[in-house]
This record gives structure tokens, sequence and C-alpha cells, in this order.
């Protein structure tokens, strides 16, 4: 499989690219023969954005339950409606939120869900890569999490009958979900096997309390090193609530982190992503939206204006985390902290990326096409989605979204019934 | 002119709703002959939205200069490139705003801008409503006051020629720029006038710094207070840095205030709208999405998530500030702040209206509408757009977009043009 485009801008200047297979093979002013080719007038490729961290069939409960008291909408709509969940289901969730994301220009996501083989086999048929991490919960209970160590394993040796573009990862699920054991084991069979591994960190302020009193008064970063989790495998999520010597162990211990800046305002937190304190550490971090029960969208474009203006506004500086570095965080970056050679359009590099529509009333005018992308833009300036040399998307156009919406809607409504009727 | 709109969804159940001349004439199951019939089938009918604080032609600047400190941004390219726009510039620009704001949804919107006549003839020509304020700047200065008197006076005047969709109101810029005689004389002839006053009030620290450093230690509003400028026709822009005492002076004052959440965060203040406070005063608001400089667009359905998520944030309450509360915020209550009878679907009301697309995937699942459309949806959900009884878009396409985009781009490079090289 070949596809060439021709006549598309990068860094503003006009050129051809040909993929061949899965990976850019060349990028200048030649015309190749290709199987498909694509008029790229009036578009301008760009690396496709990475979601750092999500629960991607969690979009099955867009919009269930908003705008209540947290622990109610946690026990009283969410959990009782995931307990319900099918492999089914997750498999369609998943589809729907692979769809968003496609068309909001994603294509790489960090995902911790349950059922993994539903959630897996919905990105291996839509085309995006992931690192899919099935969630792991003992509740400190020994029998639980022998099974689920189990699981773990077997989950390991099936993951392989996927593509490449499916990364297997661990998903611990938190401190006050996973007990100290199973936390070592999963450092341990991470590095034995190199996966990464998925974790909630320091979301909120009652975690960092509830640790401090069950442990000795040390704060989560500090726990977690004394039983040696810690390591360049980690990639923490949230990490809101982090005192500056929890960074320098972070720092250490070349743990990435994840900011989700809309799911850390809709969640009520009171404290934002200390970005000045981590980078000032050369902490790698990229941005993710979490799921879409607490963001409710899967949109990284919306997830880097979010990032950029809070960190402009927290810290009292217009010039902090500019539209340019937050692009480069949640392109280049991220797709370094998940280990997939992309995020930069370049000979050699996977073909992973984007065609966006300069003509879009969002791209113009065209002062700084990167503003206009995160300050500006929502995913209609997309226009074609690439990835692993596949075309995901064209006009606009994803094979199959009617089915998706359709079988989608059908669950939610099976979920909010069963939901409501506990 | 009638539109008869079949089998359309309000409030979730399917009706017909009838359009005579500009208002609501009829919604129920009738079948009715019309000059235009539109098929609503999958799509549910909203009150469109109401921006209230912009400066429409400052589309022209999106992403010009971004991510730069304050005052070199303003002093080095926003000041010499605003010094250089034409009316036909301005004219360009608005038209590129009521564009946007068309797809976004808005039909309402409270302008402040130079050359008055371009941004009035522009939303004449685009369909919108709007109050249309020319900037009232004194500097201190008695013959520039005079002036700005007289100027105000004959735009009162001449503002008479455009329709009843053209609002005059009065745009003493703030604090820091017009003489307290001049605000006086701006509350005598609003009064008289019956007009709006749109107003940039305690934005940031330093405007209240300096007055308290001039004034004998009042604060803002109560400096304002002492010069009798406080009255119901009053609409305050941002009124972040108030205090308790301010915002009872405010309220009984029957003082309105406008919040502009995205704008506040990206010019770096540091602090938020004081909703919890100005809610228990019962102080009228509504929500802006200020200029498109500060922003860098004006969809208010990004506005309203903005300002959701930023008090719940703020105030460690999920609960707080809800999509149903913001959607009637944006809607009716932002319609009654600028004397406008429309934000409800009602027989009677002003035709003002959008249809939705429930088939949309930021639309999907439809567990709650309103919450779909303030947390999750972005301007591609809106299918049709309906103001005054007249379609401004339909199946999501404006007359005349093209020129506006091609005239506004144009525009824009001359504009950093000359702007880069003073």
């Amino acid at each position: 499989m070949s596809i060439f485009i021709q006549n598309v801008l990068l860094h503003g200047k006009s050129t051809n690219i040909y993929v061949e297979d899965n990976r850019i093979s060349y990028i200048g002013e030649e015309i190749r023969n290709a199987d498909i080719c694509i008029d790229g007038t009036d578009k301008e490729v760009f690396p496709t954005l990475v979601n750092g961290h999500t629960h991607a069939a969690m979009s099955l409960f867009r919009g269930y339950g908003d705008d209540m008291p947290l622990q109610e909408w946690l026990s009283q709509k969410i959990w009782p409606a995931e307990a319900k969940l099918t492999q089914n289901d997750v498999y369609w969730g998943t589809k729907l939120a692979c769809l968003e994301m496609i068309k909001s220009g994603t294509t790489l996501f960090n995902d911790m869900y349950w059922h993994f083989h539903g959630t897996a086999r919905a990105i291996e048929e839509m085309g995006l890569r992931a690192i899919v991490c099935g969630v792991f919960i003992d509740f400190f209970n020994e029998n639980k999490a022998k099974e689920q160590q189990k699981e773990s394993e077997s989950l390991y040796h099936e993951s392989k009958q996927y593509s490449s573009r499916i990364q297997f990862g661990l998903g611990p699920h938190a401190l006050y979900t996973v007990s100290a054991k199973s936390l070592f084991w999963i450092k341990e069979f991470a590095s034995e096997k190199n996966l990464l591994i998925h974790f909630h960190l320091s979301e909120t302020l009652q975690e960092i309390k509830e640790c401090q009193k069950a442990h000795n008064n040390m704060l989560p970063v500090e726990y977690l090193q004394s039983l040696g989790f810690l390591c360049p495998l980690l990639v923490a999520c949230h990490a809101v609530y982090v005192e500056d010597q929890e960074l320098d162990i972070l720092q250490n211990n070349q743990v990435s982190l994840v900011h989700n800046p809309t799911s850390n305002l809709k969640l009520g937190g009171g404290k934002i992503f200390r970005y000045p304190q981590i980078k000032a550490r050369n902490i790698p971090f990229c941005i993710g939206t979490d799921g879409c029960a607490s963001n409710n969208n899967l949109s990284m474009l919306e997830a880097m204006k979010f990032a950029a203006l809070l960190q402009k506004w927290a810290n009292r500086d217009t010039a902090l985390l500019s539209a340019q570095e937050v692009w480069g965080i949640a392109t280049e970056k991220a797709h370094k902290i998940f280990r997939v050679d992309a995020g930069k359009i370049e000979m050699g590099k996977l073909a992973d990326f984007m065609l966006v529509d300069k003509q879009h009333i969002l791209m113009t005018p065209d002062h700084n096409t990167i503003s206009n992308l995160v300050y500006s833009a929502h995913g209609g300036v997309i226009d074609t989605v690439v990835c692993d040399g596949k075309i995901l998307m064209k006009n606009g156009k994803v094979d199959g979204e009617e089915e998706i919406l359709a079988k989608a809607s059908e669950i939610a409504k099976k979920i909010a019934f069963s939901g409501t009727s506990l």
C-alpha cells in the first residue's frame, strides 16, 4: 500500500509526501505513483495528537449524571452502570471513542479499562494505536490480587494476537485500590517484559490525606518510592497534588506524567498541574482528556487549550506554556513517552499524520497556524487522518460511522435504564 | 416571509414550528404552508446563544502575537495594528466574526469597537442582532472628551438608519481611559435615551491598584458609585477583581455583569468570576467570549464549558454551575439583559433559534442533551440558524462565506505586515 499526497503544506511550504507501507518514505518535489493519491491543496500536514490518559469505553457515559456531587455520581451512576457492562458494550463504546478521536486528530492513546479484548478489538478494527491496559484492582484482598496477577499474565500473552499498533500495558488503578504487594509485582512484571504502567496518582486531596494517615504521614510519591514502585516505565496520570520533594523523587526515578486539565476542573480539584516546577525538573509529561464521563469529550485540541490557558492564568504570565510548546508536548513528546516512532513529519517516521483544512473559519486568518490549532480550532478543521500508513478519515468521513453511532446509542440507553433502576 | 419546520424535537418531543415574519407564531401538531419548509427530523430546536462581550472585528487578529508578555503584545502588536484599521477593514473583520458566531449558534452579541458604521453595516448584512457600541476613550483630555461626546451623539442619530436588530449602545472603555466627567455625561445621555452602557470593569489587578492610588484608596466600584455612574443600564464586563462590598453596591444599583472565562485565563488574571457571591446577590450576569485576540474564537459553546468547569474547580464542588444553569444564563437570561424578546422557544417570541444535529458524534449518546451541548459539543453540531425570522445558516452553510474568508485573510495579511514593520 502506498499513498501520495500532492501539493500539501508542510511548515507553511508546499511539498509532496509519499507513504510506503506504514512509513513516510519521501518528502519533496518529485511526483510519484501510488495506490492512493490525495490532493493536498489548501491543506497543511501535521503529526496526529496523542491522548495520554483515557478510559475509551466510558464514551458511553457522556453526559450521564453530570453536575452531581462527586461521590453520589460515582456510587449512584457510574459504578452500577460499569458493573453491568459486557465485553460487547466495551467494544462499541471504544469504537465510539475511536471515531471521536479520529475526528479530532488523535491516533494514539493510553487506555485503562475493563474487558481488555473488547477494547483491543475495537482499536484494532478502527486502525488507531493504543497502549491498552486492563484495570488492575485488588482492593487489598490477597485472593483477588493473585487472580488479577494471573489475569495480567494471561492478557499479556493473549495481546500478542493483535497488530503492533496495540501495546499491552499494565493498569494498576491507584494507591487506594491496589495493594503494596500487587504494586511491587506489577513493577517487576513490567520490568521483565518491558511494559508501560498506567496509574492514577495524586488526583484528589482525599487520596493524599488517606495515604498520609495509612502510611506514617508519607505523601503518595514518598510511599510509592518506599515500595520500589517508581521506575521509567511508569506513566502517572493527574499528579495535581504533588509537593516539591515528590517532584524531585519522580524526576530521580524518571517517571512520566499525564496532565488532564479538563477532567481536573470538572471533578472539582482546586489545584492544577504544577507545570513550572515539572518543567524545571525536565520531568517528561503529556496531556490527556481522561474518559468522557469526566470531560465530556476526547478532543485533544480542547485539552491543549485548557492546559495552556490554565497555566497562564495560575502563574499570571501570558507567555507561559505557549501554543507551540503545548503542541510539541501533545505530538512529538507524547509519542516518545509511549515509545511510538511518530510525532514529526519526517522521512522514515511512521505515517501517522493529519491534513488540516486551511480554509476553515477557525483557521482564518492565518497569522500563526499552531496558535489557531491550539486556541481556536475544533475537530471540524481536520479533513484527513492517516495512521500506520492507512487512511482512517477522508473529507471528514470515517467508514462505518453511522453503525457505530447507532450501536453505541442503543447500548447507552440500556445502561441508563439499568443504572437508574438500581 | 414564513418558515415551517416539521417534525423537530423540542424539549425532547417531536413537534412542528411555524414562523411568520420575525416571530414564532405557532408550535404544535398542525401542518402549515409556508414560503420555506424545513425537515426537522433528527434535529432538536434550541434558542440561539448570546455573546455578552466581544470586539467582533478583532477576529482579524486571531493568533496575532499570542503567548507574548501582556504589555508587549498590546504595545507592539495590537495597538499599532488597530491604529491602521480602516472602516472597510472593520467591516470585513466583523463579517468574519458574524460568520463564526452564526456557525457556533450565536445570533446576539454585545460589541465594542472603533469605526461604528463598519461594524453596524456588517451585522446588518449578516442578519444578526447586536448592541453596537463605539469605543469611547478620552484619556482624560477635555478636548478629546468633547469630541467623543459629540461623536456619540452623532452615532446615536445615525444608528437609526439600521434595522431594529441593531441597538445603539455607549462604549466607555474603562476607568483608566475615560474621565470622570465623560463617565457622568455617558450615564446621563444613556438614561435620557434609554441606551445600554458597555464597560470594562475590574479586569486586572493593575486596574485596582491604580484606582486606589488615584482615588483615595477607593476600589473601582466604590469610585464609580461616587461618580454616580452605576445604574441598571450598565453592563460591566469581566469584574473578576471585586470585593464583597463592591458586589453589594453593584446589586443595589442593578448593574449587570458579563463573565469572560476564556479571556480571563488567557490574559493571565489569577482570579476568576465570583459566581457564588454574585448568584447569592441575584446580580444579573451572562457570558461572553471577549474578542478573538484574547480567546481566540467566538464559540459560546466553549465559553459555557470554561465557565461551568472553572466554578466547579475553584469552589471544589462538582455540582456547582450546572450545564442546565449555564445554558439558561447564555440564552434566556442573556437575552433579557440585552432587552431582546428571545431566548425561549415559545409562541410569540422572536424567531431566533437553531437546529442541532442529534446524530453528531458529540451529541452521542444522548443521556442529557444540554450536558452534551455545554460540555461536549462544538459548533459543528449546529445545522441551521434562524434570526429574526430569517435563515442565516442551513446544513451548516452560510451564504457568501468564501468571500468573507478571502477578504478577511487579505486584510489580516496587510495588518500583520504593517504591524511588524513598525
